[in-house]
Order: structure tokens, then sequence, then C-alpha cells
């Protein structure tokens, strides 16, 4: 694209990064806001830091302050490494604040430059707005060319730009109202946290995909976020979700709730309980950590094979092997260690070491594994190329079986809301059945949750709904319940979503 | 303002660094582009860092490449620390680049966010433009709240950003057609350099106020640049000045012309004869060192004295020094010793150190000075706390008498045309008379050059016209060839300019 | 002390550390060296790599090459984030080199200067020679002295400077003899690898306390490292362990083996067993992890409890985690999440964070422990800050009781051969019983693991062997098997050990 | 040689960076101490500063305060980059300081490891001392190999080393003692400023080579520096030169003055007052700036020619360009202009870049050479690479001719007594007449002053007493006064110095 990128704030991206790895999906984004408490900023950082896990690559907070009006610092790197000195917390005073984590989605992708990191900020005529988003506006180029051609300039390549260039161009009067005429013209899956001078403000898309949960801290201290264990770290109680298709508008004097878009049947994403949430969460009322356990127990049901130790593969697949050892009573082990100083920053790698590829962070625990029938337990197969290196270390260290079981089902289908996946034709599951990948990773056994299974640990017991889906599961089913019009554009043939009752 | 400031692009501004000096004027910027070469780019930063006595708090190059489109890159510091590697340099490949040096005037002084550093670019609906400029747009605000009120989002606060906008929302068809849109809206004093995909473009305000002048390299490729001295660098060959009022459009065929503006007649800056320019620079045919020396002798001519030594206050009095000593007769000597590796970065220094002041730059040759009668020759007064540190210096080492020669005329009015001035009231000549500031400085004599007499040395030999000035001497005069309206709304009441025959 | 620090070398420590958690022992060392391959130094920053946990303030690599002779490079910081990049390591070529990663226990503690990093190097008569140990010379101070006495200047203020002093004052005509010399006068526990021009030697101490082992590359090429976790991660083949009070030379014909100390009863240190070593690693013939499993079996035979759950404390209570639920039948869950972006860099917090203390890097799984009664598996107590920290966040989640159980006996006795403990009053166990240390931190429950199920665990069918003990376990029964005289000299009294039989 | 070198503490050599020219001569070191001041080390921060000239490489500083000990700073760099923050000088409590810049001579050229930065500290038997020295000893490989074959462990590559260990192993009680037992063993040129914790030391060589003086602050404080210059900076008033042969030791009570040296007619650096010294030094009662003027003056009588202009090759031929134009009547002026931000950072510059070459600092004041015959007035010939290129500059912009006159002799030997010269071919003096010099730079005439001339301009009407003379010259006489013992151990063959009487 002909946007001019910053020469001096590229990223690097980089194959031993284990939070970058290829070979899992990515969450685009946490977000989290604050009002009502002194230096707000601070507990945005310590809420960032809690949802670092759904983007590493770079976060921004925005603040306000009676007297200094807004001020922001956007940055790469972890929250741990940037908002945590004095020297950049006290430049962002006040009683209000807002923030995100990133994970690269739209945008120059492994080229970010730092004007792509939320939040955003514009100025209108009333006043100014800051903005952060999780998820995917799926008509943003169409949006991007309308408002170019009436001549808006952007900042930016983020989606979320959109929205502010919307904001500015409404004609209502306040900030909330202008909000709800841009929100009126964007259509995909998204969470917002946003900030007037005055007051704090979340939406969730009509079919609340990507999650947000409101919090109290105190008597007059309220909390937006992506997920609950941010609210733990600050001590904040949680109050209940943001519901889908509800805008809240908080200052002050409290909460008032919106629903500025057409009613729909919620489906929020069910990729979320089994693997972009923290095990420590509790999302649409239940424990990520159990409902991954019970993944494990459904896995052990729908799947026993006879083996002697069940192992995770770190750290994702822990839960779901702890479930699958309990149901099978087959013990569970740690079979492969990882490395815990492995991180960002291993960059520029001697040729030597990027040929060690996976080693750098895992090892197998030889002394373990030797003359074993070995269960891996993996949260999900992308692309498989982690899958076949973990095999050969399993078998290299003397397994006499490795069985593969994995926590989700095949991973067919592109996501459009919100979640870094690589185009169709990488997905493993999208060009072979089961039988083939087994094959292909050469090892004894392989076996996905069901969709059923997967439906049931989330608490659905009679599985999923085929007429009438509870949940977003478009990158199992194809079946996507939001058109990605821009990918359409581009040609992308997609299964329609079948009629809801 | 209520902007948000990016609380890590801060620059950190210092009293002891000898180029932001609080007691000389300020050129705010220099402008350069280059079409019809490989690697525009690095042309860019050699141009750049011969202007870097226009600006050296932060620079930025954008260049296009046919098949890389448009880059940037823009970093506080001097041209040689950022624009030198091969990191860099090849991030910003292609044929066409213009580059900005800059010195804030507007914008968040002192504070400069990087988003503030030019030149800056928009992409329109039939394509990208960057552009940067020296000067100031008088009426910026105005134009600012206007644009903010259709629904614009600015990225900056600094002035030029006003033309992007108004380029993006003309109904021409065309980037050049677009700009002289742009342009009629505008008013004040400003030289532009700007770039589509395929063409670079210069513009002189109608005044012609700041200078912008036209090279050739071999038989293709073509230059722009605020002076002379950036041609040199480059072995480019000097062809013309742009006109006062031209906008010249270059491209593979050659150049046109275009004069956008109502004819007015000329007056560029005085005032970049006496200090911004550089004294190898050549100025409205002009050598700017040989002026310099011809004020000298004017001083000497006008302000004799009888004394043993001429000095120079250094590095900027010392062409007038050398014409005042040879039309006086009396010796030319480095009475005062400049400390060449003061710099830029002397950050943070002790309270001990603080309070040494001038001589951390400046040292005296004691053994030189010691009971000679010594004629100090310094370019210009602004708010006179350097001239009394010198004097001070001077005398501790055992001068017998201390006379200074000024080679302007007292800065009383603030210049409002893209030059950093105090205050009104800091400026000394603002509330003093020539005796009353020789008594403040407490010296044996104090004289300035005449305004006829500076006219005299640049060219004019009947001196001032008053009643249709040669140029802008607002400065000195107070005659202010453009209305500073955004200057007026917040209550400035300048001398109206005479009208011209 | 008198010795000048470097002002600009200092190393922050930092609380929310999770690596530098003073509520841990900490190992102070990783040796490693590779002799007979191609660029025997990045085998060396992978084999650091893998050893980090056992040192994280610095690391050192020393390599030699025929042609560029000795080259060095000592950082600050992590391996990966020093030792990866292609622009440090071929300024380290050669087919010989050994490294080192520090944590610090002697030299001048917390404020380490870059002088203090090993390896060290001195140039003697007949040549160059580089060293780094891990361990503790425990007559270090009064060597010290001597030397200085006699002239040697010391660059560091490291115990380990000593034995190149010793060295370079030998009479010996080549180092391995030389380096025999000095081993002669030096008492203590340590593993030392050393190369000269052409040899790679490793020691170990007559007790052979710390560890040291042997591996093999291929036909030629040889591995010493400190576990054998860091000869997978470069594909070596485990050979031996260097025996207790062994002195081996490698060079291109071989292994020589030596015994330059007089033979005494081998005692290994047990707590590597506990917790130093990382599970992958074969100790003493011993699997780590499967040590640490039966740990817990032990503890849930030495100590049982009814309960619902069994927690580990992450990470380093997990193995033993698994080995109380498998004997206890006691579900085993993950209590508590350990977010792993923590690290090193969390610097400078802001004081509202500081006061957030173990949140930072823990969370409850809140949905999980409500109502439950909990076993917390720990690997050890030593100050008990943490134990506490812990057991309130659990019971703020509403677990209904909680209950400690300790993988390794009570931590009585500071440890002088080469582990960061704290002062004896410091240590919890020091002043209290069991029932008194359950009663401070206010559990319902609290067990450590008994001495002798220690032994057992670690493969001592019958416990210790109170007349004889088979490993060095100073730390639980004070019994130390080396005299700490430079620790008495400053009045430290311990528990003599009991004449071995 | 077989030292290690740090990896990552290289020092980027650059072709243009202006004071690193390899057509200049450079003097290695400045040294500057402070005793009887609140903050010394501040003190010695600003008189390194003053000395910047006289090495731009490295610098250093030790400090000792009663309750704090010794504590150091070393870096590569600026002392305003390096030495004026808080965080630093802090560290560097105390009364007593001394300091050092340097410029590398001996040690890993253009490679210098951070340890190889003075002062040095070693911790003796009775006590620690730092030193610093200005110059070179010319026996030091001699000693080195004699201490290291006794045991002695060196920490650097640089000779001033050598002294500290022959300290070291001194039998004498106190430190002042155990200086003269090592000065005794050394041979060379040079000053010296050393401290121990309660006094600070200076000790110029017999023959005073190398400048060393002697300031008072007040009533109780002292200064040791290498020129007056840096007694301006601090305010301090000049006493007197330390004598040649003189040891001074300076506590509380005052100055203690000692000669350790063979008394010997002294023979101080005649190129100190040509070049190496800044103009507002006054050297052996000769103010710099004076002598230079006369040298212009000197060569005006000595080779005059018809001509319109006398330009200096900025800056350091400034004061001789005024010289020789006040003596011949051709007027001074500026027709080189010296680009003011070039610096020690324009580094990894692109080949475009590289090749322009002289450009970049220089340029040509085109307008005022145009059809001039232009003498230009340069300190000294190197090796004439820069003398072509400014010679070629002038003729491009026009200059009907070019007139060379040099204010110092032809520079036809290498210096071993502390400054940094090419080898002995490379010096275009050793092997071509002044004619053939002309005829290779291509210019109308060239001349240098001559010898004689040059000691009448420093203050001996007589000129050179060639029997017995009153400067070191060698590097234009080849009469060396000390015999450089490393240098003819490898083989240099030197003309010996004529016997004085």
């Amino acid at each position: 694209m002909s946007h001019p990128t910053g020469a001096d704030d590229r990223f690097p991206a980089h194959p031993f990064d284990p939070f970058s790895d290829d070979d899992k999906l990515h969450e685009e984004c946490g977000v989290f806001g604050v009002i009502g408490v002194t230096d707000a900023a601070n507990f945005v950082a310590l809420g960032l830091h809690a949802l670092q896990h759904r983007g590493q690559e770079a976060g921004g907070i925005v603040a306000h302050h009676p007297d200094h009006g807004f001020n922001s610092a956007r940055r790469f790197g972890y929250v741990r490494d940037n908002f945590t000195s004095h020297k950049v917390m006290e430049t962002l005073p006040g009683p209000l604040a807002i923030g995100h984590v990133r994970y690269s989605t739209t945008g120059s992708k492994g080229n970010t430059a730092i004007r792509d990191v939320q939040p955003f900020f514009g100025e209108f005529a009333m006043g100014g707005a800051a903005i952060a988003h999780n998820g995917n506006i799926v008509n943003a180029e169409e949006l991007r060319r309308e408002l170019i051609g009436r001549g808006s300039i952007f900042q930016s390549s983020s989606d979320s730009e959109c929205i502010i260039h919307l904001m500015a161009r409404s004609y209502q009067k306040n900030i909330p109202e202008r909000m709800k005429d841009a929100l009126r013209r964007v259509e995909g899956a998204f969470s917002i946290v946003a900030m007037t001078r005055t007051k704090l403000i979340g939406v969730r898309d009509a079919l609340g995909v990507r999650p947000l949960v409101l919090g109290r801290i105190g008597d007059g201290a309220w909390v937006l976020s992506s997920e609950t264990c941010a609210l733990d770290i600050i001590g904040a109680e949680f109050v209940r979700e943001v519901e889908p298709g509800e805008m809240v508008v908080i200052n002050g004097d409290g909460i008032e709730s919106y629903m500025p878009f057409e009613p729909r049947k919620p489906r929020s994403c069910i990729f979320e309980h089994v693997y972009f949430s923290r095990p420590d969460s509790i999302l649409g009322g239940q424990s990520v950590y159990e409902t991954r356990r019970q993944i494990g127990v459904e896995l052990a049901r729908e799947a026993p094979v006879d083996a002697d130790l069940v192992c995770p593969v770190p750290d994702s697949g822990t839960p779901a092997a702890i479930g699958f050892s309990q149901e099978s009573g087959i013990p569970y082990a740690m079979g492969i260690i990882r490395n815990q100083y492995m991180g960002r920053t291993f960059i520029e790698p001697t040729e030597q070491i990027r040929n060690m590829g996976v080693r750098l962070k895992l090892n197998v625990n030889r002394a373990l594994i030797r003359g074993k029938r070995v269960i891996l337990v993996d949260d999900s197969v992308v692309r498989g190329t982690t899958s076949r290196k973990i095999k050969e270390m399993i078998l290299d260290a003397g397994a006499a079986e490795v069985h593969f079981r994995i926590a989700s089902p095949p991973t067919a289908w592109p996501c459009f809301y919100g979640v870094d996946t690589p185009e169709r034709e990488k997905l493993l599951a999208s060009t072979m059945s089961e039988e083939e990948m087994r094959a292909h990773l050469q090892v004894d056994s392989l076996r996905f949750i069901s969709l059923d299974g997967l439906y049931r640990a989330v608490g659905e017991p009679k599985g999923r709904d085929a007429r009438s889906p509870q949940y977003c599961d478009a990158c199992f089913s194809g079946d996507y319940p939001v058109r990605p019009t821009d990918m359409e554009a581009k040609g992308f043939e997609f299964r329609q979503q079948e009629p809801a009752e």
C-alpha cells in the first residue's frame, strides 16, 4: 500500500518468540478503561499487564486530567517495560484513562508503525475523544475509501480509525450520540472502550463476539476490561458483562445503558474458551480453566487410548491434559519442559540457532519419556509445524508411542473478527481429514475434540444447535455470523450462515 | 491546548545548548527536495545537513519509489545522527524525496511531539502527497477551527497541516490544482516543498519572505533548497531563485511555473542576510558573507571608536568584525574562544555547572585582552543576557574598555513569519533606547547599525525606501507586510504597513 | 569496601522480578565450555541459555581462535538478549570457548560491576588463560589479602580472581600444572571450567558439592556443563559426571584426568535436587523431575491431610504437587496462575504497583478455589514472606482451608558454598519450630518433608546416614563439610561436621 | 596481540569525524585533578570538558570520599555527554578526584576497550591509588614482559598500567615513595596526575615534554591540569607550571615538591604551541594564540607572495592567517566555511556520502573566491590528503591561484612521546622536498615556516640552538631526546640526539 511507514518504528517479527509462534491463532487486542480513581493510568497499566496475553506487540494509554487535558503514550513492547516508570506514568495524570494492547491483524502486519498503535485520539468541534477496540471492522476498507473521498485524512492504517472519522463528521452535539451515529455504519465484531473528557464508554457489537466486562472499585470507580483476570490484579469487583449490542456510558453519576444496534441473537467467540482467555478468567459465567479441564474430560471420553503418560504441550495444553488424565486414569506428567527465559527479545539469532528451532524454548524430559507410550494434549493445530517438531523431540527421546489429543476441533476456516489466522490454504485442517493429518504428522494417533464435545464442555449439554449456534465457531464450521464485506470484495467465498430461527 | 502529547517524545530544551541560546532569534526551518536521482533521500540528507543551522530540533524525510510507495522517517536530533546509517536510508528508496529540519515555532514549543515533525503526509482520493514548509501561516488557527468544525481530524499541532486538509477537501482533480486551491486560503510567509508520486513542487509566498532556490544536477535532476549552500554539498548547480508568489511543478519532463497568488511587490526577509543564512550562501544575488563584512564596514563608518582590538563574538559576529577591522584599521583578533565541543547533548547539568553559564562554551583569550580597549562585534541583541555575560568575561580578563558594535538595528518587534522571537516586552530594544541599553549593559559604548546602513550593506545604495521598503524588516521597524490574523485575534497591536505605491 | 565501582554499571535489584525473589535461595552460577567445534561461542551461548535459571544477573563468554587470540564479551542481563546477535557473536570466533551465567553471591552484591562478571582472563608468562566457576571459595578473603600484600592487583571483587593470581605466580611451566598449584591453596565448593589457547579444563572440588558433567558432540568435540539440560539444547550426548575432586584436561587428542586434591568422601548438594537444577536434567544418575515427584509422594505419606485440591505454587512446586496428588488421590489443579509476562525489566514501579506485591505475577483461579480445602505444595520456605502472601490470596478467593506442604526440610542454616542465602536470623526455620511457623503463617496446617524422607526421594532407601551423610545438607542440618574460613574469621559459629568413618 | 577485547566496547573510528581526521597529528590525552573542594568530580568534569581537544575518544574520573571510598566512571565519548547528569555525578562524591580524556595511541588502536580508559586504579597493601597520564612510556613493553613474568596480571593494554604494577610491588611504605620507586623504572615523556585517599600527586617527566600546570581555587583547593584553559573554566587561578622532572604531592596542609629523576635540560614539546594546545591557554609563559599569530607574521616575512586574500583552513589555521594578513597587508577573509554540525556521531555513512569526502565539513565561499589569488594558511601537513582536497575545492570555486603557507616545518618524523602519528613512510615530508610536495599537491606555491622561524615565534629570537635545542622538535628534526626503547626493539632507526653541551 502507499501509506508511508516510519522507517524507524518497525517491529521485528521473530520465529523464536514463543508468543508470536506462527502455529497459534493470535488474539489481536485487549482493552481496559478506568474512571473515578486518582491516577487512572496506573490502573490501566496494571490491567493491560494482566491482558498482555491478548497482544504483545505494542500498547498505549490515553489519560485525561481536567487541568492537563488529554495525554498519551504509545510504545512497542511489553507493558512491564513501558508503563511502569515514574517518568512515563507522571505524564499521564487524571482520573480517567483507557488503554490497549495489540497484536497486529489489520494495519501493516509484522510492520506496524507506532501511529497504528491504539488508542486513537481525535479532536472534534466539541472536544476530544479517544478510542480503542478489540476485534475487526469488516467493512473498514469500504468506509475508508468513502471517507478519504470526502477529504478525511487518515493517520494510521488501522480499521478503528474509521470510527473516529465517522464521529468527527457526525452532526450530533455530544460524543456519545456521535458514537452511536458512527456505530450504525460499522459492521464486524468489536469491543470498544472509549473516553471523552468526562465519560468512559464501552461498546460490544450486536453479536457480542469479543468479550467485555464491567467492574467496580469501591464506591465510585468503574472499570471496563476484556477479561475478569484484569479486574483481579487491581482488586476490582466483577459486576457483569457488557451485553452484546450494548453501549455503556459511565461518568461520576453512574452508568447509562444504550442499545444502538439492531437486536440479534448473541454468538460470542468459542475460541476465547479454548485458547485466548486466561485460565483464571470467568467468561460468560464459566471458569475458563474449568472449561478447558472439561474439554480434556470430553476428549478422554471421545478418543480414549491406552498409554503410560498424559503430557501437556506447555503451557496452553495443561488444563485439558489434567482433565484427560483425571478422566482416563492415566498419570499426568511434565514430559516437555518450557524454558522460561525465552522472550520477545531473542532477536537476530545466528543461523545455527535458527536451525535449532523449537529446542530453544522446549526440552523433553528424557528420563521420563524413554520407552513410554505418551499422550500429548495440545490446544489446537493450525499449520501443524509445531506439532511435527514436538513429535520428533518426543520420539528422539525414546518414546514408544505418540498420541496427539487436541482440545479444539480442526481449525479449517480463517477468522475475520479480530483474530490473526493464516490464509485458508495454510490451515492444515482446510485440506486434510483427521486421518490425513495423522499421517502427515506421522504419529500413532491424532484426535480432535468434536464440535459437540466442545459445546458440552462450555456448558451446552446438548452440544451445538446447528440451526442456531450458541457461539461464533466460524473457524471450525465456516459458519460466519457477520458477512466479511471487505474480504468478499477481494473474492473470499464464505459459507453463509444458516438462517437463525 | 487539549491535544494529547506523546509522553515519550518530548525534547529537552537546554540553556547550555549553544544552538538553542535564547538570546538569539531562531529560524524555524529549512526545506529541501530532489527529483530525478537514484536514492533521492541520500541527497536530501546531505542537503538537510547543510541546512542544519536553520533548525536543530528535528528532521524528517519522505521519499517515493514506484514499487515501494511513500516512506518516511522523522526524528529528533541532528541529520548526521539520524539520516546517515544504511539501516535508515535503505527504508527511503526512490528517485523523489523531500525533507525538512525544524526549530519549533508553532506547535507545542519546546515540547514538540514527533507527530509535529514535517514533512506531513496525507492520502487523498487520487493519491498521496507530502509537504514541508519554512515560515508561518498567520491564519492557521482560524483555518484549523473551521476544518475541525467540518470534521477534519488533525494529527499535529503544526500550522502546515492545514494545507494538507485544505488540499484533501479540494474538488480539483490533480494535486497541483488542489494545492493552488489550498494556497488561496492561507496567509503568511512560507516557502513550501511538496511532492506527489511523480512531481516535486516548490512554492514561495507572494512577498517572497522566506528563501527558496532551484538547482540542477546534471541533465535531468532538479533540486529545491532553502539556501544555495545546500546545493554546493551535493555538487548541484544554482539555476535561479523561485520567484516570490511562484509555484514550480517539476517532473521528468521539466519545470512548469504558476503564479497562484495575487501579485505584490516582493519583500524578502532582511534578517536572512544578517544572521539566518549561512555565510557561504548566495541570497538575492548577494554573497551573504560579503554583505555581513560590508555591514562591518558601514558600522565602522557610522560608529567609529578608538580602540586596540576588534573581536568578534563567535561565530556569527566574525564577518562583520573583519569588515569593521578593515575599514577602521584596528587589528582583528580572536579575543573570545568558543569551545567546539559544546552541543545539543549537554543535558541535565548539575547545579554547579548550570551556574557557570556562558563559560562552558566561551572563554576569553586572557593574555590578549589584558589592558586593551576592545571592540566586540555581535550580530544582534535580543534580550541582552548574553551580551551582559560576555562583557563581564572581558572585563574580568582585564580589558581597559569594552565597546559593543551590533551588526543589525535594534530588534524591537517580534517576527510572525516563521522566526522564533520572544514576546515583545522581552526584547531589550522594545523598551530601551540605545543609550539606555548601553547603561543597562554597563559598557563603554554600544552602537547598532542604522536601518539605512543595513540596506546599503545589502546593496541598496540609497538605503531603505520608507514608502515602499525593499525588504521585510518588521523586527526592526514594526512594519508588518502581512497582517498577523491569529495574533490580532489574541490582541496583538501591530504597526500597519504603509501602503505601497 | 574501598574498591571503585563503575558508576554506570550498576544493576537494579527489583522486588517484582520473579527470578530475584528474595524468598528463594539462589544458585550463584552456571558454567559451560566447548572445544572442537566451529564457532564454539555459539554453542556456549545456547548452553548458557539452557542454564539461565542458575544465574540471571549477567553472563560472559571467552573464546579463542588461533588467528584472533582470546576475545571476550561480558554483559548484564539475559543470554537471549546479549549473545544472539551476529554483531556480538562474530567477535567471538574460534573452536574453543567457555561461558558463565551468574547470580551474585560474593562481589559487591546487588551492585555488581561488569568487571566482576566471569569468565576472568589473565595473561601469564607462557600464554593466557580464562576461568569461570560455580561455587564459593571459603578462604578467598585470606588469599586476597596475601596476594595484595605481595603486589598482585585485583581487577574485581570476585573470589574466583584469586585462582588466576595464584596461577600467575606459580613456578610451573604449563597451565594445567599451574592450576593444580593454585587449587591446592583454595578451599571451598566449586566447579570450574577454564581454558588455555588449546585446552578445555574442568575441575570439581574434592566433595563434588557443585555439579559438572561431561558431554560429547559427534566424534571430536567435547562439552563441560553444570547440568545435562544444556547438553540437550545443543544435541550433545551425556558421557559422565566429572568426578568429585577430578580435574579433566581436554584437547584435540582426548581427555586426561587428574586428581589434584586429597581424596574425601563425596557430598554433593542435595538442594540441587530440590530446587536449583532444571527438572529435565539428570543429576547423580537421577531424573530431577522424578526425584521431585517422589518428594511429593513421600510428603503425602508423611503428612497426609483431607482436602479437595492439590495445587502447586508455580512453577517450582509443580512436580511435587503432581506426586502428592498421585499418592493421595486428591485431584491436582492449577489454583494459582502465573503471569508469564513478568520479567527482569519491571523496573522502577510506581508506589502503587509496588504495594500490589505478589499479584503482579500470581493470580488465584478464583472460580476453582472458592469453598475448597486446598493443599499448596511449594519447594521451600526461606523467609516465609511469599508463603504468607499466597495464603492471603487463597483465602481472599474464598478457600475453606489452606494446607502447606513443603518439598524440603526447614531451611535453618545459611549456605557458604555458592548459594545466596539470607543471614541466619532471617531464615524462618532458624528461630521457629514447624508449629510456630504454621501459626506465623496462619494456615490450617504446615508440614515439611523430613530429612530422611528427602534422602529416600533422592534414592537412599535407608534415609540419611547420620555418621557419614551422603549429601551436603548443611542448609537443613547445619552440618558443614567444609570449614567456612572467611566466615569464621567474621565470627560465624557453625556446627562442626561429625567425623566421617 | 592476544589480549581479549570486549566485543561490545569497540569504538567506531570514522573518516568524517572532524576530530579524528587522519591528516592531523593527535594529542593522546589531557589530565586534570582537584583536591579540597566539595564534589571534586564536578570540577574535574568541567576541566576535562575544557581539555576535550586533547582527546575525544573516551574519558574517565576517579573520586575519593572518606565514607564512600574510591569510585570511578569511565566512558567512551564526550565529557559533555557522559559526565553531566546527576545520575552519574552523584556516584562520584568526595573532595578529591582526578580525570582523563584520551585519544588512543597505545592500547588497541581504533579499538580501545573500556578497560583501557584511564584513570587506572589499584589496591595496594596500604590502600588504593589511581593514576592517569598524558604521554608515552617508551619502555612499557619491556616492563610489561618483566612484570608478567613475575606474576602480575594486567587489566589493560595501556602503558600506564605498568606504573601501577611497579608501585604495587614496591617495598616502600607510602604511596608517594612507591611512585618514586616506579618512576625510576619508566622512560618516556609523560605528565601524571595521581591520587591516594588523601593526596593529589602530579609528575612531569625529566624533560618536561608534556605540559602540566598548577592552579588554586580560593585558599585551600588545588588543581593540576594539562593546560591553563581548564583553570579558566572553573575560575581557578594559575599558580605555576609543574617543573620538568618535578613531583608535587598535595594534601590539606599544602604542597611538597620532589625531584625523583636525574636532572636534565628541559625540552618541552614545540608542537603544543603549533597545534595541540588551545589558543586561549598560556604555555611556558607564552600566549598560544599570540605565538600562532606570530608564526603567521614570520611566515609572511619568510615566504611572501602576491595575492588577493589570506584565508585560514578552519579552524586551526586561523591565528596564523590573521598574523600573515597583518604582516603582509593582504586582506584576511573566510574563504572556507566549516559546518559546525559535523561530529563524532556521523557514523556508518552511505557509500555516496563517504565519497563526498571533505565537503561534508567544509564548503568554499564561492562568491568570495571566484577569480581571486588565494593564500591558504594551515597549521601542518601530515599525509597531505586534506590539503589536496581543499586545493581542489578552492579551484572548483574558480580561484585564480592557490598558495599554501604552513604554520609548522615539514613533519618528517613520527612522535613516540604521546602523539598519534602515522608510520614514517606515510608522512609526506619524510619522502619529499618542499618543491616535490608542491608538485604533488598541484598548487601554485607551498611554503613551510622554517624551524628557526618557528623558534623565533615561540620567543627564541636567535632561533633554534642546534647544539642544545630548547624544545623537543623530533617530529620536524628527527632529534629524539628520549631513546624510544620499545620501537628500537622493533627495528626503528632514529636519528640520535646530538649531545647536549
